[in-house]
C-alpha cells in the first residue's frame, strides 16, 4: 500500500491515522514472521542468512495477521473512548498475533524483562516462541492478556461471556475462528446472548474471522453464501457487520468504520437499558472479518498458492534455513513490512507507533480483568454449621443431602450479588438445590410468557444460569473465575463427560499458571458437584449411570486437583464451604440428591472432613485393637450400605471385630507422596491395617481405588466394590445387588475373607444369598424396594 | 375435537382421514398414559381404582405426544408413496411416543410375544414401562426401529445424517426436541446438509418439535421471534416449514400438509440431481413443530398449567393411585382418548385404524435399516501384508506408522464404495493417512472456489468426511454403523476426551444390544484410531497431551471394548485388518503418525498381534531362563524408548539377563476373569516372572497399567513409567526425561531394581545421568534432539 493509494480511500481514518494503523499492524506481522522463523538478526540489520533461521521451523503462521489486525483496530477505540476491553483469540494457534501487539504495548517486556525492548530483546521474543521448554503456538497462560488458550476448540465464546457477566464496563472482543466455528460448543454459544443483561453485565463484541481455512480444509462458514450467513448471525440474535477484502488500506477503514458503528451501538444499548432500567434483550453488534488465512504472507510459493490458502496455516515454507531460495523469499517477506520505518535502530517500536497504543491498564495485553486474581475478593460466606441438619443418631432421620447445600448457596448468593454465580443445565431443582431461587431467580433474556409469573423463576436480573449446554456453563463459568468471580457448577454425574475435555484442559490451565507463571494471580477454584449419581437411577437406566469422571480427573496434576465424596448432608456442607474458600483447584464433589440416611453432626462432620478420612467409632467395635476385618467406604450410597452390612456383623455374629472407616476426601488414598492429601505409608497403615482384610465399598468404578492405593503396604488384602456397568432401571436395592455393593455381598466378602468365618458363619452367609433373592423378587414385583431398607434399626 | 368441527378444517384430510389419523394418534397418547400409570385394568374395562395404578409413577409424558403426531403422519406418506423411513425420537425421554406407535404397528408383539395384541399383553406392555429391570423411558436397544437413545441429548441429528450416507432411497425423519437443541453438538449436527449429496445419499427430513420446555425451564429456540427462529434455519441452509398450535383438528391438516410438501420437494430435489447427474447442496427442507409440551393432558392440575408447561415433563401428577381426586383425574384424562372406539373388546387396535400402518419392513418399527446388522455385508478387504513396510532388522529403518494404513484404507475404501467412510477432524492428512484421497475425496457440498483444484482434495462425491466437530463425525459414525455399514473415524490423542460422552453412550448401547437384546443383529465395530499422539507434539504442546481416553475405555463393559497399542507400522497394519472384520465392539487403536523406528516384519507382526502380548526374543538375553529383570513396554515411543534401554544394558552389563516383552493388546493385563482377552495367572506368571523386578514403559498414564493388572501375583514388583502430565513445547527426548520413560531414566529403574546392579553399574548410572543432563541441554540449545537418539546402532 502506498501512501498515495490509500489516500484515495475513504473511511473514518485520515490519511496520517491510516498510515500509522497500517505501520503498527505490520509491526505485529513483521514480530509474527520473526517469531516463526529468526533465531538472529530480528531487525535485519545486516543480510538474512541461514544462521540467522531456527533449525527447526514451528508455529502457525495463517490465523495470526487477523488477530493482530483486529487487535490494532480495537486499540484505536480503546485509546479515543477510554475503553475497558480484554481480548479473546478464539483461532487455534494464533499465538503470533496476540504476543506482537503484547510485545509491543510493552507488556511482554514488564512481564518478562530478559524481552526487553531492544534488539537483544527482539531475538529472545523471537527465539522463545515454539522452541523447546519455552513458549508454545497457543495463547497460553504464559501469554499476558489472555484467559483462553485455544490449545483445543471451542471455548472462546463462552469464556467471552463469562467474562463480561457482572462487569459493566468491559468488553470483551472475541475472535471466533472460522474452524472453531464448525464446533458444537461454539456454535451453541452464540445463544449466550440470551443470558447478558445490558445493564447489568458488560458487552461481548464477536469477530468472526473467516479465512476461510482449517488445516488442510475450508471452512463451511466461509464457503455458504452471503445470504445463508447473514441469516445465520440474524438467527442467532445478533447484528452482524462484514468486513470483507485483503487490500490492506480498503480493510483499515472498513474495520474502522464498523468497530466505530458496533461500539457505539454497544454503548447506545447500555446507556438505553441503564438509563431506562429496563433490560430487554437486544441484536447485540457482531463483526465477520473475512480476510486471506496468511494475510499479508507469500502469495505464492511454489507456484501453489499461499496467502488465502490452507497451505498458510502453519510455516509457509519450510526450506529457509536450507536453501537460497527460501532465504530470499524469507527476507522478501520480511522486507514488506519495512521494519526500518517500524523500530529504531535499538530495535524499540517508534515513537509515534507507541502511541497508538493505551496506557497502563488500558492495554489489552495488561487488563486486569485477564489476570482476574488481581481483582479476585474472598466471597462472604455465611456460616455454613447454620443450615446443618439435625442428627441424633448415626443413620435415623433421612434428608436430600444437597438441600442444605442449596440453603447455603442461597445465602451465599445473597451476600455476594455482584462476584457470584451458580451454573447447571437444566437441573438447579432437579439436583434439589431449588432454594437458591430465593436469592436470585434464573437469567432470561429470552422472550417471557404470562405463564412464567407461575413457578417459572425466571428473571432479566437472575444469577442461576440454566442453558442445556455443559460447554456453554462451564464456558462460562471458566470465563468468570478467570476474571477473578467465584462460581459453583453442578451436573448430572453421567454428563459430566460431556465436558470431560473442558475440565482436562483448564486442569492444565491451572497447572501451568500456578506452578509456571509467577505474574498470575490465584483464581477461585472451579467447584463441580455431581449429583443425580449412578445409584439413584430408577427412572433414568443405563445411559445415565456412569461414575467416571472423577477417574479422569485422577489424571491430572496433584496439585490443582481435589475430589470429596461427602456422605451426607453435613459433610457435604463442610466440603462446600472449604472449596468455596480455595484458589487454583478444581474441586469436584460428588453427592446425591435423593433422601438419605445421615450420619454425622454438624461438628463431627467438620472434624471428619478436616481428616479427610477417619475411622467411625460408633460403628467398630475392635476398641482401638486390630481388627479381624476393616470395613471401609466412600460415597453417600457405599456408606450406607457398608454401615449396613456392619450393623448385621454385629448383631449375627457380635464378637467379630470390625474396624468402620469412611473416606471423604479421595485423594487421602494416594501417597502423601503422590498427591499433597495422600496418607503417609503409617497413617494409611494404622487405618487399614498392614495385614487385615479390608472390604472398601466405593461409589465409582472399583478399580480406581486400586490405581490410587496400590503403593500401600496392605493393597493385597484390599477387597474393592464399586460399580461394574451393570445396571438398567433399577431399584436402588436391585442396582446395588447387581454391582455387588449391597449390604448383603458385603456381609458375604467379610465371609469369605476373614479365614475364622468360612465354617463358623455359613448360615449367616446363606441368610445373606437369600436376602438378596427376596430384594430382588420385592423389586420386581412390588417396583420399589422393601420399606425396611432404608428404615433399618442400627444396632449401634 | 368433535367431527362437526373437524369438517370447516380445511387442508390435505378429508373428513374419515382426518377422523382416523386422529384416532390413531389418540390410541398412542393413550397407550403413553397407560405405561407412565396403569398397572393393570388397561381397556378401562371397569371402573378404575387405585389397584390399577402403578406403586411406583415413573416416566416421562411431555415429549411423547409430539413424537406420535409426527410418527402418524409420517405413516400416512410411507403408505401413499410407498417410502422408506426410520424414525430418529431425540426428545429425552420420549419412549413412550415411540413404543406406543411400535406397538400398535404390532411390531412390539411380534418382537416381544408376551406383550401381546390384546388385554393382557398390553397390561403387561404398560406394566414393564420404567419398572424395574425392564425397560426405560428412553428410546432404548430395546426399542424395535431405533438406532438412537437419547439418554444423553445432542446426537439425534448426527445419527440421522449418519444413517441417510449412502442409503439413497431412505428418508431419515428426525425429531429434534428444543431442549436437545440447546446442547452444542446438536447446534452444529445442522450444518451436516454441507456433505449430504442428494444423488447417492438419502434424505434426513428434521422435524423440531417447539414444545417449549425441558426438565424446569423454556426452551431458547421456543422463545426467540418467528424472524430470528427462521432466519436461523435459512441461515443453517434449511426451507424451514412451520406448523404451530394445539388443536388436533387444525395441527393434523397442516401437518398432513407440509408433510405433503416436504416429501415433494425432497422427491424433487433428488429427482432433479439423479436425473441430471448434478449434485448441488440444496436448501432441504424441515418443519419446525411448534405444540404444546403435553399435548392432550390434563390443562391444568391443582391451579397449576399443566399442558404446554414443563410441570407435564415426568409424570403430571402423582397422586393418581392415593387420592380420590387424582384417581378420577387419571380416569378421565385416559377416557379423553375414548378407548372403545380405539381397540376391540381384546383389547386390539380397531381394524380401521389397523389399515393406517405401513406392512411388514414398511413400518418404522421394523425398517431394516434400524436393526442395521441385519443388512450388514462384510468389508471386501485387501490383503492387509501387501502394505507392509521391509523390516531387515529390528529397529533399523524409520516410517511414519500410519502411512501403511492410509495405503491399506484406500484399498479399503476402493472395494466399498458404498459402505464404508472414513472420518476425522480436518486430520486425514496430518495423520498421514492421505493417501486414501487415491481412492476417494472429501466429501463438500458447500461452495468450490478455482482454487480447490490445487490439492484441495474436495469432491461433491467424496467418502473422506473432514469437519471440525468431533461429534458431529463420531455421530454420523454411530448412525452409519447402526444401520449396517462400516467405518474409521481417528482423531487427535488428546482431543478425543471431546467425545468421551459418546464413547461412553455407544458402549452402553453396544452392551446392552449384544448382552440382553437378542433380536438385534451384530453391526460393525466402531474403529477410532488416536494418533498425533501425546509423545509428538513439539509444536502443540501441553494442551495437546492427553492420553487418558483409554482410561475411560477400561471403565466400560469388557464384552465391547479392546485397545490396541501397535509399536509400529506393521502391527498397526496387522490390528487395523482385525478390527475391521470384528463386530459389536469398539476397538480403540493409539499409533502415532510421525516418523518411528519399525521393529517387525508383517509375520512377525501377525504373530504377535495375534498373542496381544509376546517377548521379542532378539531383544532378550535371558535365554528362556529367569531372567534378572523384565523390560516391558506398550506403545510406540514407548517401544523404542524400553528396546534403547535395552541395548544400553547389553552394552554395558551384558551378563545382565533382561527379557524383554511388549504388549500390543492392552486387555492382556487384566487376569482372564476379568476381561476375555485378559491373561491367565499362568500366563502373566510365565511372561512377567513371579518375582523379578518389571520396569513398564507405558505409552499413557502409568497408573491404568495397575488398575489392570493389580491382581496378577508380580504386581508388587510392576514399576510403571508413563505420562504424568509433565510438558510444554518439548522435543520428543526431552518430553520423554521430564515423564521419565526415556531410555536413560529406564536404564537408572533398572539398576535402582536389580539388586546386585547396585555397586556394581554405580558408574553407568552416572553415564545415564549425565545424558539426560545432556540431552536436555542439547535440545535447548538447538530446538532439536540430538541426531543419534534415533539413528541408534543396535546391540542385537
Amino acid at each position: 500500500m502506498s501512501t498515495d493509494e490509500s489516500l484515495s480511500i475513504s473511511g473514518p481514518l485520515d490519511a496520517e491515522e491510516l498510515r500509522k494503523i497500517d505501520a503498527w499492524w505490520r509491526a505485529c506481522n513483521y514480530l509474527s514472521v520473526g517469531m516463526i522463523y529468526l533465531r538472529a538478526n530480528p531487525l535485519l540489520k545486516e543480510p538474512l542468512s541461514t544462521e540467522h533461521v531456527k533449525h527447526r521451523l514451528l508455529g502457525h503462521w495463517g490465523a495470526s495477521p487477523a488477530l493482530s489486525f483486529a487487535w490494532a483496530h480495537l486499540n484505536r477505540l480503546i485509546k479515543r473512548d477510554e475503553l475497558d476491553v480484554i481480548f479473546i483469540a478464539g483461532p487455534g494457534h494464533g499465538a503470533p498475533g496476540v504476543l506482537g501487539p503484547s510485545y509491543l504495548e510493552g507488556t511482554y517486556s514488564e512481564v518478562y524483562p530478559d524481552k526487553s525492548e531492544d534488539t537483544e530483546g527482539m531475538r529472545k521474543f523471537f527465539k522463545q516462541f515454539s522452541f523447546p521448554g519455552q513458549i508454545g503456538s497457543h495463547v497460553t497462560p504464559e501469554t499476558p492478556g489472555s484467559i483462553h488458550e485455544g490449545g483445543e476448540l471451542g471455548y472462546s465464546l463462552a469464556h467471552a461471556y463469562g467474562a463480561a457477566f457482572d462487569n459493566p464496563d468491559l468488553i470483551v472482543a472475541c475472535v471466533v475462528g472460522d474452524g472453531e466455528a464448525e464446533t458444537g460448543p461454539l456454535a451453541t454459544a452464540w445463544h449466550s446472548n440470551k443470558f447478558l443483561n445490558p445493564i447489568r453485565d458488560g458487552a461481548v463484541l464477536p469477530i468472526l474471522n473467516l479465512n476461510g481455512y482449517k488445516i488442510a480444509n475450508p471452512t463451511i462458514l466461509a464457503r455458504i453464501s452471503h445470504e445463508e450467513l447473514e441469516a445465520m448471525f440474524i438467527g442467532y440474535g445478533y447484528r452482524p457487520y462484514f468486513v470483507e477484502g485483503s487490500d490492506p488500506a480498503e480493510m483499515h477503514q472498513k474495520m474502522a468504520s464498523v468497530v466505530d458503528e458496533a461500539i457505539a451501538e454497544i454503548k447506545t444499548i447500555q446507556k438505553s437499558a441503564r438509563e431506562s432500567g429496563i433490560a430487554e434483550r437486544p441484536r447485540w453488534p457482531m463483526i465477520v472479518l473475512r480476510s486471506p488465512k496468511g494475510w499479508t504472507g507469500p502469495k505464492t510459493i511454489n507456484g501453489h498458492q499461499s496467502e488465502g490458502s490452507w497451505r498458510s496455516h502453519q510455516v509457509p515454507f519450510a526450506d529457509a534455513g536450507t536453501s537460497s531460495s527460501g532465504l530470499r523469499l524469507l527476507e522478501e517477506w520480511l522486507q514488506s513490512y519495512r521494519p526500518e520505518e517500524l523500530f529504531d535502530d535499538n530495535g524499540r517500536l517508534a515513537e509515534e507507533l507507541r502511541e497508538l497504543s493505551p496506557q497502563g491498564q488500558r492495554r489489552m495485553s495488561a487488563n486486569l480483568h485477564a489476570n482476574g486474581g488481581l481483582l479476585r475478593k474472598a466471597l462472604k460466606l455465611p456460616d455454613f454449621r447454620d443450615y446443618a441438619v439435625e442428627v441424633n443418631r448415626l443413620g435415623q432421620a433421612e434428608h436430600e443431602n444437597t438441600k442444605p447445600l442449596g440453603e447455603f448457596l442461597r445465602d451465599v448468593l445473597k451476600n455476594n450479588m455482584t462476584n457470584f454465580r451458580i451454573f447447571g443445565p437444566d437441573e438447579t431443582a432437579s439436583n434439589r438445590l431449588q432454594a437458591v431461587y430465593g436469592a436470585s431467580k434464573k437469567t432470561w433474556m429470552a422472550d417471557f410468557l404470562p405463564e412464567d409469573e407461575d413457578g417459572g423463576e425466571l428473571s432479566r436480573d437472575g444469577r442461576v444460569m440454566e442453558m442445556l449446554s455443559e460447554h456453554t456453563l462451564v464456558g462460562w463459568l471458566e470465563g468468570y473465575l478467570l476474571t477473578g468471580r467465584h462460581g459453583f457448577f453442578h451436573t448430572y454425574e453421567a454428563f459430566a463427560h460431556v465436558v470431560d475435555s473442558m475440565f482436562n484442559q483448564h486442569a492444565k490451565w491451572l497447572d501451568t499458571s500456578k506452578n509456571h507463571v509467577p505474574w498470575r494471580a490465584k483464581v477461585s477454584s472451579q467447584n463441580i458437584l455431581l449429583s443425580s449419581t449412578v445409584w439413584r437411577q430408577d427412572h433414568n437406566g443405563f445411559s445415565h449411570q456412569d461414575p467416571g469422571f472423577i477417574d479422569l480427573v485422577t489424571n491430572k496434576s496433584p496439585s490443582v486437583t481435589r475430589v470429596y465424596l461427602p456422605p451426607d448432608a453435613n459433610t457435604l456442607l463442610s466440603v462446600a464451604d472449604h472449596c468455596l474458600r480455595s484458589t487454583d483447584y478444581i474441586n469436584v464433589i460428588v453427592a446425591d440428591k435423593q433422601k438419605h440416611l445421615q450420619f454425622l453432626t454438624i461438628e463431627e462432620a467438620i472434624v471428619h472432613c478436616t481428616k479427610g478420612v477417619g475411622l467411625w467409632e460408633r460403628a467398630s467395635n475392635d476398641q482401638g485393637q486390630d481388627p479381624d476385618v476393616v470395613m471401609a467406604c466412600c460415597g453417600d450410597v457405599a456408606t450406607l450400605e457398608a454401615l449396613a452390612a456392619t450393623a448385621i456383623l454385629r448383631e449375627h455374629l457380635p464378637d467379630l471385630k470390625v474396624r468402620f472407616v469412611n473416606v471423604v476426601d479421595l485423594f487421602k488414598l494416594q501417597p502423601n507422596t503422590e498427591h499433597p492429601h495422600g496418607l503417609s505409608h503409617r497413617e494409611f497403615d494404622s487405618l487399614f491395617t498392614v495385614d487385615k482384610p479390608v472390604i472398601f465399598n466405593f461409589h465409582g468404578y472399583p478399580w480406581l481405588i486400586h490405581k490410587l492405593a496400590y503403593r500401600f503396604k496392605n493393597h493385597e488384602n484390599l477387597h474393592v466394590r464399586g460399580y461394574k456397568e451393570r445396571g438398567n432401571i433399577n431399584t436402588p436395592m436391585e442396582l446395588a445387588i447387581l454391582n455387588e455393593v449391597d449390604r448383603f455381598n458385603l456381609v458375604i466378602d467379610v465371609i469369605d475373607r476373614v479365614p475364622k468365618l468360612q465354617i463358623r458363619a455359613a448360615h449367616l452367609k446363606e441368610l445373606m444369598k437369600n436376602e438378596i433373592i427376596e430384594n430382588l423378587r420385592y423389586a420386581h414385583q412390588h417396583g420399589t424396594d422393601k420399606p425396611e431398607i432404608t428404615g433399618w434399626q442400627w444396632p449401634f
